[in-house]
């Protein structure tokens, strides 16, 4: 879908830049590619020390009272508030339920907390908890617990959500990149690039010939479907900030195996593929927000995709690559023309504040 | 220890103040007190409507894999980041330890949402992360996911946090206010209004002869001791915004039992109700973070209070009052003088930003 010879724009997110050269936080530090993580692996971590757990994940799998859990948060700080085919309030319900999702667990419990800036109108505060609700019964969970603080003017943007989660892994599912071995199919649910095309143009006030609305939707039905064919998954992840690039490439390195992935397979839809040309976007590493990648083992990889297919979720699922020996940790994608090129992690940020 | 009478800067809190006639979120409706209670009421509980949970409490009781856990949430958005005693990290951790605690749970995970505004020094970020760190080894807490996002410089402070947390309620343990009836005794952990006056004496840069710290702490080990002499605690409240003050209301008005507190018995240090009166403060509506409130049955009481003053946190421990059938869903506070007077819910916020 792109060549980055061939995108100049593209090229800074590969220069190295280190934490250390950087005294103070940038955009690309939350933009979910290599900067955020050196900002986690290199400030974070080591600050949080000790017997703390070493890997602060997106969805952590706990043990409590006898039962295996999935424990997730994520902040939302999406701008601008409402766009095409969603809102920070969708966001912040299916955000926490695709994490958990991931897991393989059902999200039963929410909380939410909500920042708001000094002078927002109430009425906005209202319509943001009227989406919250909703998506949350769509998704069949349940908002348990809140708090509220209030910021000056100047100090905030409106409305920034917090959710956190949690929910039952069922029995028999473990799912994690080092499960991943060479020759595991890989799997998208649909058509990538969607969310953060609809964010970008509502923002520029971009308009094209058709209205690309966000793909914004909870995972968790579908990961149901998927998980009544094998409960023997290998790795299911969203690839929301830093796009399918960004995704894969944590796969491929906390798995030790190499992902091709074959360009032409990867469903992109024509007006988010034309959007990106516009704007200089590549669609591997634009957000997505209702979409997941899975890896499969090969064994059971015709039938899970039917089980996506058969989904309201999943009806455009397809088999976009697979895992191999060679280039270990590292992503290649066959492009149409028949030659190869390194997706790389992404740096910094493509869009800020996607989510 | 105040007299709203003589205090005419305090008399704007009883003003009623609906949200009706408030189009916009002011500070006030941060404040833990009825512009709170209204915001949320009014505003967030209708919009998420439908099954969503009816009361957004700050923490939920909730049934998991057979397991019956405490689930809250808290963001912090204190000014300055670091104070007398404490910081925003040793906030983010303890708040939410004590939220669980309140239900009777000892905290086991916690999760940690980071929103960065552009520009903070990562070594700011490195410290709250540091103190983030100790404060969960001191809970005995571990932090198990994570999300960092950043904003924009002049969308955010430095650093808002939000934590989640989960922990176990042991079996028989059954906290809340409905429980609470006629002749229960009420009892305060230490001295209140510390943790507020330590805040404004950084902020506004004031000096006393003795600095004021904040009593920021994590209250689990304090509440198991409490549990070790018997499960039948009728409720636990930390009073944080809206101090004292508003728990004993919340109770008040949940239980439907009237408060009666003695005023001289309500352990304030003469630093903190030196700086009160100067800065025109009441300290029973100023935040505290390491104190707790509990409404114990008449015949548990003199155990429970040893067992408080037995531990390091509780060594000041205090009953303040008693529940009467009279005056139902108010708290009224007998004077040094031999007077009453009624100690309302606050309205707004007396110091914003305080956690």
């Amino acid at each position: 879908m792109s060549d980055t010879t061939a995108r100049p724009d593209l090229l800074s997110w590969t220069c190295p830049a280190p934490v250390r050269d950087r005294p103070r936080v940038v955009m690309g530090h939350g933009g979910g590619g290599a900067m955020s993580a050196e900002l986690i692996e290199q400030i974070v971590l080591p600050g949080l020390g000790g017997p703390v757990q070493a890997a602060l994940t997106d969805s952590a799998v706990v043990e409590l009272g006898g039962a295996r859990l999935a424990f997730s948060t994520d902040s939302f700080v999406v701008r601008p508030l409402f766009f095409p085919g969603g809102s920070i309030g969708d966001l912040a319900v299916n955000g926490t339920v695709n994490d958990l999702a991931m897991s393989g667990a059902r999200a039963a419990y929410l909380s939410c907390g909500l920042i708001l800036e000094e002078g927002i109108e109430l009425d906005t505060v209202s319509r943001v908890a009227e989406a919250l609700g909703a998506a949350a019964r769509a998704a069949g969970v349940r908002v348990v617990t809140g708090d509220t603080k209030v910021v000056e003017a100047g100090h905030g943007d409106g409305v920034y959500i917090n959710t956190s989660g949690i929910g039952l892994i069922p029995a028999g599912v473990d799912l994690r990149p080092e499960r991943v071995t060479p020759g595991d199919v890989v799997m998208v649910s649909g058509a990538i690039g969607v969310h953060g095309v609809a964010i970008m143009s509502e923002r520029e006030n971009l308009r094209f010939e058709v209205e690309i609305e966000s793909d914004c939707a909870a995972l968790g039905g579908l990961v149901d479907a998927m998980l009544s064919v094998t409960s023997d998954l290998h790795v299911l992840r969203d690839p929301t900030r830093g796009g399918l690039a960004a995704s894969l490439n944590e796969i491929a390195a906390a798995s030790g195996c190499g992902v091709v992935v074959q360009e032409r397979a990867v469903p992109v839809p024509q007006p988010v593929a034309g959007a990106c040309a516009m704007l200089g976007l590549d669609p591997m590493y634009v957000a997505n927000e209702g979409k997941l990648v899975a890896f499969v083992p090969r064994e059971h990889a015709d039938a899970v995709l039917a089980a996506m297919k058969a989904h309201p979720l999943g009806s455009e699922a397809a088999v976009i690559g697979e895992t191999v020996t060679d280039h270990p940790g590292m992503v290649v994608a066959r492009t149409g023309l028949g030659g190869t090129r390194v997706v790389d992690m992404p740096m910094g940020e493509q869009l800020p504040r996607i989510c």
